[in-house]
C-alpha cells in the first residue's frame, strides 16, 4: 500500500465508475498499457516508461477487481500496491512478451459482450508492438479488441477531490518559481539560462518533476509555442514566453507567463491586454452547464474584436490531469457540456502581426460554485525584466 | 536550420543509410511516428511530445528527401529543420487528425514494393490513434503499412560520431553529480531528498533534461530497481541506489551508482565485489565480432559464481540511445553481433539474499580498439555516506 499515491478507496472509487461506464459502453474490460491509465488504476507510478522495452497490462474487468500482467521487473512494486495480486513473465522476451499470459488471462475473464476496450481513439496510444496486439487478437477469438477511448476519457474527465488537490500543487509551485523569475534574470542571459533557472526553482518547490517546457521570445512576440529553450540572447523589446507541465504524484499543471524585456512595442501591449481579458471571460465561463465551445466562444469574442489575425494552436485551452493535455478541447464542434470536477486550461492566444503571437494560459476546476482557479492569476501587466 | 542540433550532413547520412537499408528490407518508405524516430530524422527536439492530442509524421522516401506532414502548431518549428517544406493541417481535428493528408503523400510516392514500415515491432510503439490508422490503411490500399523495425533498429544501432558524443556529455554530467553526492547526504535524509539533490546538481552540470530517474534503498541491497524515490529515511547499513537517464540533445546516459551508509553487512560487501567485478568482464566483452550473449555470459560467469540467486531485470544491459533502452539485449538468445559505432550499457545485477539485489552499470561505446567506456567508472569500493 505504501507504493501508493492515495488511500485504497480513491482506487475503489476508480474502478466502481469504470465498471459502471463498462456497462453502458457494453464492455467486459478495459485492457490497458499506458503510463497515465497504468497509474490511474494501480497507483503505481514511474519514470521506468522511458524505457519501451517491455509492455505493462493492466485489466479492468466489469466485475470484481483488477489483473495485472506484468514484466518481472515490476513485480516488487506492484506486489505493494493496493491490488496485490501479479501476474508475471520473465521479461523482455521478444518471442512473446506477456503476450501468451495476457491471453489466458483475458480468456479467462467472464464474457458477456464479447468486446474489451483498449486506448485506440483520441488522445490515446496502445503501449505495446502491433505485431504483438495482433497475435494477441488471434489467441482471444470471440473477445473483440475495440476503442475503449470513449469509457477511458469519460471517467478520467471527472477529477476527484485528490486529483484537484495534485493539480492544484504542481500550479502552485509553478506560479510561485514563476513570479521569483524576475529577480535572476537580466537582459542578455538566454532562453536556456532562463528555462534552466526557472525549473531548479520549481524543483526545490516540492514538484516531482518538470516533463515539459517550453520557451520562445522574439520583439513583441513569437511565431510558436512548443520548441525548446535557444541559445537566443534576450534584448530589449522582447517577450519571453515560457510555458511550465510540471507535476506532483503524476497530476500535470500546464500554464505560462510572458514576460517584457525592458520596454516592448505599444501593439504587443495591447494584445497583451486583449489576451489577458480573454483569459478573463473564458476564465468566467468555465462553468457546470456551458460547453467547451461556448468557453472558446467567450475567449475569442475579446481576441477577435482585438484584431486577431489567427493562431495554430488550433483550440483555445484543453483538458489536464495526468496528461499535459486531455480531452475536451475548447474549440468549435467540441461540445463537452462542463461538469464539477472536470478540470480544464484556458488558453487563449492571437498573432497580433505576422510572426508575432501572444499566449496567455490558467488552470481551472470546474465547480457548482462556479470557476476555481487553481493557477496564481498572471498579473494584468506582465512583469518585467530589466 | 538553427533549429537542429546537428549540421545538415549528420542528418542526410542517416536518410541515405535509411534508405540503403529500405532497398534490403523492401520497402517503399518508412512512416515514423515516436518521437525518438521523429526527431532522429527532423532534428526537431520537443517537450511538446508530453500532449497526446495531435500525431506527427515524417515519411522517408526510398528515394528523395523526407516528407513531413504535421500539426499547424509545429509549422513555424519545423520549417527551420533541414528538411524545410511542411505540410500541415489545422489541428486538433478528431474527424480528421491528419491522416487525409497523410494519405495523399503516401498515394504520390513512387511505388515499388507496395509496403510502408512502420513502428510496429519490437521496443516500438506507434505514436496515433489506432482507429486512424485503420481508416489510413483504407485510403491507401495497394499499400501495405508492414513492421518497419526491423529496418528502424538496424539503422538507429549504429552511432554516427556525434551521437556518441551527446551520449559521452550525458554520461560524464551524471558522473561528476554521483561523485558529488556523498559530500551533500547525511543519514537520516530520505531518498526523495537525495535524489532532489542529485537532480539539481545534474541540471546545473549541463544537461537538457533528467527524464528518468529510480532510487531505492535497503539493508545491504534493494529488491528492485524501477521504482521513484520514497519518504524512506536512510539508515545505518543502507544501500542507496541511484539510477539516471539524462538527456543531451535527445540523447540518454542510463547508468546506476551504489552508496553505502555507514556500515554495511560483510555479505553486501561481497556481492558488490562481485557485482564489480562483473562489470569489468562485461566491459572487457564488449568488442566488435563478439554477441551480446556472449557479453551476457562473461558477467554471468562472475554472477553465478558469487552465488547469485536471481535477477528480475531479465537480462545485464541493453542498447542506448534516444531512449533510455533500445535493442540488443545483453540476454541469452539475442545473438546480435556487436560493431564499432554501438553503444550499449553493461549492467550486471544480482540477488544475493531474499529482497537483497546489488544492480552496477555502465555505458560502453563499442570500437574497433575496444571499449570505449562512456561513463566516470564506478568506484570499486561504494562511495559512503556517513
Amino acid at each position: 500500500m505504501d507504493a501508493c499515491p492515495f488511500p485504497e478507496s480513491e482506487y475503489l472509487d476508480r474502478v466502481a465508475r469504470a465498471q459502471a461506464l463498462m456497462q453502458e459502453h457494453r464492455l467486459d474490460a478495459l485492457l490497458l498499457t499506458a503510463p497515465p491509465n497504468f497509474g490511474y488504476f494501480t497507483g503505481f507510478e514511474t519514470q521506468f516508461w522511458e524505457s519501451p522495452t517491455r509492455p505493462w497490462f493492466v485489466l479492468v474487468p466489469r466485475q470484481g477487481t483488477c489483473l495485472l500482467v506484468v514484466p518481472e521487473i515490476g513485480a516488487p512494486a506492484l506486489a505493494r500496491s493496493w491490488i496485490g495480486a501479479v501476474h508475471t513473465w520473465p521479461a523482455p522476451r521478444p518471442a512473446d512478451d506477456g503476450v501468451s499470459l495476457l491471453a489466458d488471462t483475458i480468456r479467462n475473464l467472464e464474457r458477456r459482450y464479447g468486446r474489451i476496450g483498449m486506448e485506440m481513439g483520441r488522445e490515446s496510444v496502445v503501449r505495446m508492438p502491433l505485431v504483438d496486439l495482433a497475435v494477441l487478437r488471434d489467441r482471444i477469438r470471440g473477445v473483440d479488441l475495440v476503442d475503449g477511448s470513449p469509457a477511458i476519457w469519460a471517467l478520467r474527465a471527472l477529477k476527484s477531490p485528490l486529483e484537484v488537490d495534485c493539480i492544484r500543487r504542481s500550479c502552485q509551485a509553478v506560479g510561485r518559481a514563476f513570479e521569483a523569475l524576475p529577480a535572476t534574470l537580466a537582459r542578455g542571459r538566454t532562453e536556456r539560462q532562463a528555462a534552466r533557472a526557472l525549473t531548479l526553482d520549481i524543483l526545490t518547490r516540492g514538484v516531482d518533476a518538470v516533463p515539459f517546457l517550453a520557451c520562445a521570445s522574439g520583439p513583441g512576440g513569437y511565431p510558436e509555442i512548443i520548441s525548446p529553450p535557444s541559445d537566443r540572447p534576450l534584448e530589449d523589446g522582447d517577450v519571453l514566453f515560457l510555458d511550465v507541465g510540471a507535476t506532483t504524484r503524476g497530476y500535470f499543471c500546464d500554464f505560462d507567463r510572458n514576460y517584457a524585456l525592458g520596454r516592448i512595442p505599444d501593439a504587443a501591449l495591447r494584445a497583451h491586454e486583449a489576451v489577458w481579458r480573454a483569459t478573463e471571460a473564458g476564465i468566467q465561463a468555465a462553468r457546470p452547464g456551458r460547453t467547451t465551445s461556448q468557453v472558446w466562444q467567450a475567449m475569442m469574442d475579446v481576441l477577435e474584436s482585438a484584431g486577431m489575425r489567427g493562431n495554430n494552436v488550433g483550440r483555445l485551452g484543453h483538458g489536464l490531469g495526468r496528461q499535459l493535455t486531455e480531452p475536451p478541447s475548447n474549440m468549435p464542434g467540441d461540445d463537452t457540456v462542463l461538469e464539477p470536477g472536470m478540470v480544464i486550461t484556458i488558453e487563449p492566444g492571437m498573432e497580433y502581426a505576422e510572426g508575432r503571437m501572444l499566449v496567455h494560459e490558467e488552470d481551472v476546476h470546474i465547480t457548482e460554485d462556479g470557476p476555481d482557479l487553481l493557477t496564481p492569476r498572471a498579473p494584468r501587466e506582465m512583469w518585467r525584466i530589466s
